[in-house]
């Protein structure tokens, strides 16, 4: 292994953890190839050795955002096989995982758009809803729906984030994006709105 | 009127309506003050007689873009006072407005973050929500969710119609971006599962 690894000189594990910490510090649009060779002290062309494109190499960050927050265990365990309070406790843990980085929900809507990346981040939610014993195509639709809700929230909020750290905020602004308990609040309605109307559906 | 349409060379209607156009055959990303300027034959300077800068442009194309499809009479007329109809009708609307530009979700969650334009994206919504005689701060939250839904659910589907067209959507591609059954399907599938959730919330 350390025969190949000098040859590669970097390991694909280095070249996404060096693209991570690009992503958090500068953003999306501020992680080109170029600047991630040259972190690493390479020829751009030596990344394609690892990533085929950039597309991959995004879907790779995906997977790692998605991956870094696990449900908390304990609420996990006290939950059981509450499908409500499950898919409430995953939905919260996914946006605190597209949280942990800047752009986050972007990284990973535009993989799953793609279609590339492990695809777990919908699986996290659809496993939840499965707890409800409804059909797989409407556990399906429903998981869905909650990501579409959980990345449009997310989107929005690291939107504003990022638009007040540069000051040009509009009037029209009606929540604070530096209160999290208020953006926290309007995430957990919505979450809630969902699966309220998901219960409808199930034959008690 | 005519004579200062004269001095002004380009009236604010012409640029925001040659924006529009650029918008839709080359993507917000390709849409710059530079191109825009070039294709109205004046220089860059120009512009921001009309437009303080590029954000009030996009704020502008956004409202267009919310405007020109309200809800249709009839079936709003249909529904009456049936919020649940009523909302149902307004979130299929907007979806339609949106889908009608390329990159129209983009455009307007983009605009909505920044606290710009008119606000009305919003408004469609929780007007048909406030139906239901919710309080205030419930008709704003629940307005709010189905906003996040609807932008989450369609820039998911603009993309991935612009990922097809590239050809670069992967293996993890579950539904047919090209079907629009399957998407309208799953659309109202979501819309309805909000609908529901906050129809529990709803005193009889």
């Amino acid at each position: 292994m350390s025969g190949s690894a000098t040859t590669r000189r970097h390991r694909r594990d280095d070249v996404a953890d060096v693209a991570l910490r690009i992503l958090d510090d500068h953003g999306l649009a501020d992680l080109t190839m170029r600047r991630l060779a040259a972190s690493l002290d390479v020829q751009p062309s030596a990344l394609y050795w690892h990533f085929e494109n950039k597309q991959t190499l995004i879907a790779e960050l995906a997977d790692r955002i998605v991956d870094a927050h696990p449900a908390p265990v304990d609420a996990v365990t006290d939950a059981g096989a509450d499908w409500r309070a499950r898919t409430r406790i995953e939905a919260a843990a996914l946006r605190d995982a597209l949280l942990a980085y800047r752009d986050g929900a972007e990284v990973v809507s535009s993989t799953y758009a793609l279609g590339l990346g492990s695809g777990r981040v919908l699986r996290r939610l659809t496993d939840a809803v499965a707890l409800a014993g409804l059909d797989e195509a409407t556990t399906r639709r429903a998981g869905t729906a909650l990501l579409h809700f959980v990345l449009g929230h997310v989107s929005h909020e690291q939107q504003r984030l990022q638009y007040d750290s540069v000051g040009v905020l509009g009037a029209g602004v009606t929540s604070d994006p530096r209160d999290p308990d208020d953006q926290a609040e309007g995430f957990a309605f919505g979450v809630g709105l969902l699966v309220d109307g998901l219960g409808a559906l199930v034959v008690r």
